[in-house]
């Protein structure tokens, strides 16, 4: 076979997650702290919703722009909660593809697109993936928004400046005033920003704060993957000025075509189910985690999502995680993957208390042991 | 809002099929002949699967390649139909996920990409979406395959052939003669052969024939929405060269990120099920509506898939069509959204018996109204 591959395909290099999901399936017992799904299940009665479309015939494609069961309830709550006179909205299929949809609407070739980094590797993969040139804003090392280094990076070619708070990979959550100054900013200078609320509902020190509060153009993009334990359902929305909005309608009808159509039914029941034992739950994890390493390792507490990032007491976060895995049997992410530095590494505390103290008791030990 | 939005989403216009359904909504009692997905339900043992799957608590991330009880299962079937030894598998997002990433992993901007008009819109809506320029060869009036054409067509700059058989629109169904030819012109001149298989269960008249059996490096597209009622679950699988397939999985874990888990399950599940009724049910709808029409309109004879793609007896495609709509609530799809030229009409026989017999007399009157 001769050379067949596009160019575009070349601008990113997925292997070394990968690589990590690969080595603890081969594990017979692995400390698994590598995982970035929540580790409960769907709840009953949002199962239950599936089950019933399902076995009521529901099988065929949805609309393009999402079952009206489902649209017309998330757009009232959108509504109620921001009142813009021109927020659209429409289901995706998973937050990813709305983010996908997002970068082929807006991003041309050459346009430049603005991350916070450590960020979320989709990011720049999408953005290289049409073309666009990812302008990466360090924020190490306490992972906070520098507004003055944002006025800096844009240019006459900015296009997007993707915001995610709670963070992956991080768990930082952003001030009002990083959230406030944010959506300001873009406003002022005509960026489109783009908020990636998957973690929303995982806040634990105060209440989330989204720049579409203080930005009405923000292109918001959601979904029930982290909030109700269904990421293998495949179910997003996305909501914005009408204009992108329906541009994003039209490349998924002939992409993406529609989200699956018994989870639709489902999220419409997830919308009437509240998961704070859930969120309680995960904020003890979170300071059950802090608490057992936080005197060995240099942490910025996170308040969200249910990540942290710490940096390696030894070592690039590259060695420190081969010898996580290969000595511990832990499964954790160098910090690489999503920065330019190699200096961190991700721990995911959406396991069993179990698997955390057993991660805790190898992270303790791994400091200590040095290189 | 300034102009925000990207110039790829202007390549192509997704309204006209769009228009057809909104009228469709409005209407109290339409005779529904537009539809393109089949009118029985999912199997009971498929839908138990994935009701299976969701109580036992399969709802978190599929592996990007495809659930492995699944992913083996149509390996295994690949291999002893084809016995390549380089074809690999995967599992995408529903037929349209997989030809999205095929089209993303191969065309760079400015190459062409060969369709055979009338050809199924998205091909074209993708192709211009990465910057491909579409090449379509026509194939009135009988909707076959001229070799002599294709070969005529093939540039320095073809990158790809997209081949559908059985066809949406037309339901033509190519002869052994044409899928050997073009597989083998395909090889011969260096061009990547994409097999759209969608309707492969849908043939009447004789067996399905996949270039594949004459080009080992025909990379094929194929699912189980047409085949086992399930459009909504958004489950396909892409097979080709290893090297072809591995990239498609490397974007498609940074775009889709995994078909829905559920609908594996479910998917290995129909694998089992035999749907020869439901194939011999669909070929009496043909013959009801050939014989229903055939001595009113022009109709090259359709030997697959659910569709018929008859000339107008008078007026434009989209005359006929707008009459057929507002006066006789009979909806079907004007030939100009799947072609270059606007002289035919797309009928589904994805209906019950009923609505083809109230089809079948409309149409009748319709002819004979003339313009």
């Amino acid at each position: 076979m001769p050379d067949w591959i596009a160019e575009r395909t070349k601008c990113f290099d997925s292997s070394g997650i990968r690589k990590v999901f690969d080595l603890g399936a081969k594990m017979a017992d692995p400390i698994n702290l590598s995982i970035g799904q929540p580790d409960f299940d769907v709840p009953a009665e949002v199962r239950k919703a599936a089950i019933d479309a399902i076995e009521s015939g529901k099988n065929g494609y949805a609309l393009t722009q999402g079952m009206p069961i489902l649209r017309e309830r998330l757009q009232q709550r959108i509504d109620a909660e921001y009142g813009h006179p021109d927020r659209e909205l429409f289901v995706t299929s998973g937050t990813s593809g709305g983010l996908m949809l997002a970068i082929m609407a807006l991003v041309n070739p050459g346009d430049e697109v603005i991350v916070f980094d450590p960020f979320f590797v989709m990011y720049s993969a999408l953005a290289g993936l049409v073309g666009g040139k990812v302008v990466a804003i360090d924020t190490y090392p306490d992972f906070r928004i520098d507004l003055d280094r944002v006025a800096a990076a844009i240019s006459e070619k900015t296009k997007l400046i993707i915001f995610n708070s709670p963070t992956n990979p991080t768990g930082a959550v952003a001030t009002e005033d990083e959230v406030r100054g944010l959506a300001e900013l873009a406003a002022e200078r005509n960026v489109v920003l783009v908020s990636d609320e998957i973690y929303r509902a995982f806040c634990y020190d105060r209440p989330f704060l989204s720049p579409a509060l203080y930005n009405p153009e923000t292109l918001v993009i959601d979904g029930f993957s982290k909030s109700h334990g269904m990421p293998g359902w495949r179910l997003g929305f996305a909501h914005g000025p009408g204009e992108i909005i329906r541009t994003m309608i039209k490349l998924q009808q002939y992409s993406f075509v529609c989200a699956p159509q018994p989870a639709q039914w489902a999220g419409a029941a997830a919308i009437d189910v509240g998961i704070t034992q859930h969120i309680d739950a995960y904020r003890k994890k979170r300071d059950m985690l802090l608490d057992g390493i936080g005197d060995l390792y240099d942490i910025a507490r996170p308040g969200g999502s249910f990540y942290m990032f710490p940096k390696t007491p030894w070592g690039t976060g590259a060695e420190f995680v081969e010898r996580a895995i290969q000595q511990h049997q832990l499964l954790i992410i160098p910090g690489k993957i999503f920065s330019h530095r190699d200096t961190h590494f991700r721990i995911s505390y959406a396991a069993s208390d179990g698997t955390i103290q057993r991660g805790i008791e190898a992270l303790r030990k791994i400091a200590k042991e040095g290189p």
